[in-house]
């Protein structure tokens, strides 16, 4: 039985599988591997969601995530280059699951072959045009890491990992379309140039804004995308889902009424505070919308989460709007950015009461 | 012993124990009550430490913060306007411990008076410019609230609580001044009109920068400053406090070096996502600072956290600044907003390699 008395994370389940169907499908039709990132949710319930469309293989991006998702899954990738002083943490990852990391630097890779007491695979990481982390295909140094990783007996070279996280930053599916098709490009440029030397070698993309807009994800032989588990605003802006397809909703009491605002409690501690930039300039951290049911429907007209302190929030809107409110009611808050607000809320609460447990759950 | 192997943030308990000093002592000097705002640490074994300089009393920002510290404390004021649906939380509070609540609403009150089993103490929130919760001075809606208090025996009208939020908006010590001084004129005209009625009436203001910038505290009966006990480079823009006053830096490992730029093992899941302009007008995320002893020293020209994704941090400044780093190397950061950190990494490393828990602790 759902009772809500503090800001509280609440998770759609059937919309949320059926986001998990949608991609596992995509991945099937197209016959490459889908290995979902699991950064969004970061939660072993919602992670068993995925295997029954079939999943068996995750995506994690830091060791610790690696080390609570290994109490369930055989095949691990730790889809960020690899700090060397977690070694002994990737060594005491049990030996029933295969692990896989990411390296860009041959004295990463001759650090690993020194202190790695298990097999690990590994991953180059591409800079496919995001300009974070990633080697440029043209670059020697690609050349200097594989050599190393042919002479190591630990590692053993499994192929190329990218992110087109610059996907974020465009607004049409169009523009993203042409991100998916210039790192698939990529890709294949180096599948072409090192699958005879390295059969078997493999080519892994997957972020969620390519991952949404592609017809199919053949060129690749895996995909890892994670945010698609809930979506946000965020991808919606960009055209990955509709309004219907997020998952996920903030639930918050209203503490004070204004005129021309509401305050709730739900802050920067609860939000997370990535924001965009709404039709008239203003931030926004979130979309107010109607209650309905036990969970929610659309969009309140013009009613905006506008500010974030650390417990408050401020929502702004019309004040014919905002007349309707009073204090001690709840408002339903679709957010930014589901990872970031799952990561601050620590765990979920289902359309029917039932608590999910996230990995950071104090 | 300190052994850092990932992001991790460090706490200079020196720095600290400093800063709590020099705020209890201008509190001492201008006779009125310190209560400080724990919200900032949300740490009981930090909070012992107040206790040597004479504190007795404390504020919280939600009722899981008085949870937690009514362990240790006796007197806690919870500072953010009463959500109703919270008052069960209020009465399981320990009876050894006072508590002091915030309303704006008359049916919050007659709410209140109906579901509590305890007494408390209740401060009225006060506009004193923010603009986000409160009520103006000169709204019938406080006369309201004041006569349903009266008329309540479970609660106890102790004054008028504000909070000069505004003065982060500001950028010189002149200009937070002249906010202190409004909000205290605020404040005096309320003691003036109700003192004669209410004796013993309360008025309480307290933010960091005010509290920083006043040569002292008279004319208001309590200060709740949060932030100053860390302090960060919001407030180093404010003018509250100098570069060494900063009491904590994130410590991330290099996981990628380019020539233009360093990734960090150090995302907004470890900083939070606050961030300030820079001279060039690029975002900032943090400063990088020298290591030096066992914590760090001075900022490394023109080294700034530029831009934050989940579990990145991407470093950028003179390439010739950034050669001098390799893979493998840690990186020294200073907080945009210290407060948001802590709540992110949620424990304390101190220099000599203690743990520190925070409320959040896994």
């Amino acid at each position: 039985m759902l009772k809500i008395i503090e800001p509280t994370l609440l998770l759609d389940e059937a919309i949320c599988r059926d986001n998990i169907r949608r991609m596992a499908a995509k991945a099937a039709k197209s016959g490459v591997r889908f290995r979902p990132h699991f950064k969004t949710h970061q939660s072993l319930v919602i992670g068993e969601w995925f295997r029954e469309y079939g999943v068996e293989a995750i995506t994690v991006s830091s060791v610790r995530m690696a080390e609570y998702f290994s109490a369930r899954w055989r095949d691990i990738t730790i889809a960020i280059p690899f700090n060397i002083h977690e070694v002994e943490r990737v060594n005491a990852l049990p030996g029933t699951c295969a692990v896989n990391l990411c390296v860009m630097h041959p004295e990463t890779v001759a650090q690993l072959e020194g202190r790695l007491t298990r097999d690990v695979g590994v991953y180059i990481k591409i800079d496919v045009g995001y300009g974070r982390t990633g080697l440029l295909e043209g670059t020697p140094q690609l050349g200097q890491v594989i050599a190393s990783l042919e002479q190591a007996s630990r590692l053993t070279f499994k192929g190329f990992l990218g992110h087109a996280g610059h996907s974020y930053y465009v607004t049409s599916k169009d523009q993203v379309r042409a991100i998916d098709q210039e790192s698939r490009a990529v890709m294949r440029r180096l599948a072409d140039r090192y699958s005879a030397r390295f059969p078997g070698l493999e080519t892994s993309l997957g972020d969620t804004p390519c991952c949404s807009a592609a017809d199919d994800f053949s060129g690749v032989t895996e995909m890892r995308p994670g945010n698609f588990v809930f979506y946000d605003l965020t991808q919606l802006r960009i055209g990955s889902c509709d309004l219907d397809n997020i998952a996920v909703a903030m639930v918050c009491p209203v503490i004070a009424k204004h005129a021309d605002r509401l305050v709730i409690h739900g802050g920067a501690v609860h939000f997370g505070k990535d924001q965009l930039t709404g039709e008239n300039g203003q931030a926004e951290f979130g979309w107010v919308v109607e209650a309905r049911g036990r969970g929610w429907g659309g969009p309140v007209e013009g009613l905006k989460l506008a500010a974030l302190s650390q417990e408050h929030g401020t929502i702004t809107g019309a004040e014919s709007t905002l007349e309707s409110y009073s204090v001690g009611d709840f408002v339903y808050i679709l957010p930014v950015h589901s990872c970031m607000t799952a990561n601050a809320m620590r765990r979920y609460t289902t359309l029917d009461g039932t608590l999910i447990p996230h990995l950071e759950a104090g």
